[in-house]
């Protein structure tokens, strides 16, 4: 799988490359400061003064404009391609594998910088926020059984783990959790991220 | 505890201030490129070009010299006062406790600042990796039981959720675990933290 972990593309325009950029400059700030659910893309084309045509000129639609404001190294729908099928009494293992492959392809470079970059600025962090409930914990935590409000809760817990994970291991680089094999890290790391998928949460 | 949680003192001498600047600018710089032990207080005075008295004049050792070049602003001595004399077996509870009052008290918007810029910046992680390891690993392991290659990855573990959790709850600020309150956060955590500590790793 780790061979279909494409970085998204930027498109190059010669010609509309500047009101390409100005759009994608616009969408950012909005999904910054209102999220994705409060930016439309009628917005997007008013604050950047251009025909909404223009927008879907450039832009399969709103998701994908999103996307690439996040500027996010990879796709969450390839790297995460058949968590959301799976059990969720036993899919901690591959939401780890997924995540693991992803760091260790051709994309890691991309996702240091990427979250050097996002976690360093305020405006990103909010966008960051927004892509990670919609775009990755949608997909994580499908068909996990119980209230809305605790499958979200348990999906802010496994996101806890996985972004701990991904910092220690591949940002911050602390040894020896750095250089463990996968099969390490799944064997150490899936019981846990399994409990806040499934398990019993308020009874250590 | 949390009002024993006071940012380390910046000293502001008219007179020193350069020299103080320039040698805490210089340690911060070799710290990062050869680690803590890599660094001594003799090579900081050399490459500030400094007599060595004066850097033993505005710090009181190399401990002090690295806290201040992290610029961590809350003290891990105190916030994990009395952590590294609990039982291993029941001590996940007291760190997490620890960090969520750190973070809920009056450094907050310190720590989120230092977050932001040391994840923002390589020379700075590499700064936070050693920190990390040395100041506050040493005393939230202090007295596990294990082989001590073992109880590093324990170690790792740990951070990674704890990280995690920091990253999730406060800088991200993912809804609903950043509005849980600090009880709700234990129940949930502190089991995953304690098999991090002291659980069974390898068999799920």
């Amino acid at each position: 799988m780790s061979g279909s972990l494409q970085p998204l593309r930027r498109g190059r325009r010669s010609g509309g490359e500047d009101s390409r950029e100005l759009i994608l400059g616009t969408a950012r700030r909005l999904f910054a400061e209102h999220g994705f659910d409060g930016t439309s893309l009628r917005q997007v084309a008013r604050e950047a003064q251009v025909d909404p045509a223009m927008v879907h000129h450039f832009f399969k639609g709103k998701d994908e404009l999103f996307a690439l404001s996040v500027e996010l190294p990879a796709d969450p729908e390839q790297v995460l391609a058949g968590v959301e099928t799976l059990d969720p009494g036993e899919r901690a293992e591959a939401i780890i594998r997924a995540v693991l492959r992803l760091w260790e392809g051709p994309a890691q470079h991309g996702l240091v910088a990427f979250v050097r970059g996002t976690i360093g600025s305020t405006a990103k962090t909010a966008l960051l926020r927004e892509m990670v409930a919609r775009t990755i914990l949608s997909r994580v935590m499908a068909g996990v059984p119980g209230p809305a409000g605790e499958v979200r809760m348990r999906g802010d817990l496994v996101a806890s783990q996985m972004v701990g994970l991904m910092l220690v291991r591949y940002v911050v680089r602390l040894d020896p959790l750095a250089s463990a094999t996968q099969d390490e890290v799944v064997r150490m790391v899936a019981p846990n991220v399994q409990r806040y998928l499934t398990g019993e949460l308020d009874n250590p």
